[in-house]
């Protein structure tokens, strides 16, 4: 029953293409702890996958599709926080997320498009199909990090 | 497409009942920044409804649906966070989210119910119902906050 509500609420939510933005009306220092909350989060879910994928960890099929399906949740959360208003707050954000900004919203759907299609592949029972999937991810997150974070 | 890779990958890891709890290798420090990360998107996602539930901000259905289905996600993500490892890392949780587990797990159970309560109502038309469906994920957050959380 708990599970038919949060799908059936999602389906009316993600057909609405509502976008919160539009009431986002957070201080900057704010979105940037935000931002940085749901990549913080990503990390946390995505880390034991890549483990997965590069054989560090065993590969559990159920702990993927779980940390998949939130990994979905969480790469829709982050873009609303770099508004014009958070270029002056201190962070690992470059310049180049405003200045190219077409450039950045590829790279957020190269990443989105990444984890639905690791949504995908988490069901379908192919061990190997998914660990390159989760591979596709890691290398969407790699590749807005080179383009868009200050190096670590 | 997009949302049905999401719904079904999502119905497959909730029917796993898979808990992370068991992957996690996660320091105590980063454990604590993982916690108060899912708090924060919590608040992002529940602070536009709050304003809508109480006459604050114009009522939009569609961003109370959008935002209950991401608070979802969210509502199980913070809790593996508090282990017994992470006791004397400095953070607002008070002692007796160890000292009295059981009722802490009511305090998470009742939130995560008052959510997808929340979610179905969301979705059911009734501006009334809903709203009194954001007033009871507040009360949740607060009860909980009440007992487990340092005055702030």
């Amino acid at each position: 029953m708990k599970t038919k509500l949060f799908l059936s609420g999602l389906a009316l939510a993600l057909c609405s293409g509502y976008s919160l933005t539009a009431l986002s009306q957070a201080k900057p220092d704010v979105l940037v702890k935000q931002r940085q909350a749901a990549m913080t989060l990503q990390g946390k879910y995505f880390g034991p996958m890549a483990g997965m994928a590069q054989g560090k960890v065993p590969y559990r099929a159920d702990a993927v599709a779980y940390n998949a399906s939130l990994l979905n949740a969480l790469s829709r959360m982050p873009w609303d926080g770099f508004t014009d208003a958070t270029k002056d707050v201190k962070s690992a954000a470059l310049p180049a997320i405003w200045s190219d900004a077409a450039k950045f919203k590829q790279a957020q759907d190269t990443f989105q498009n990444a984890v639905q299609a690791l949504v995908s592949a988490s069901k379908g029972g192919d061990e190997a199909a998914t660990k390159a999937a989760i591979g596709a991810v890691g290398k969407a997150c790699g590749a807005c990090h080179q383009d868009f974070r200050q190096k670590q």
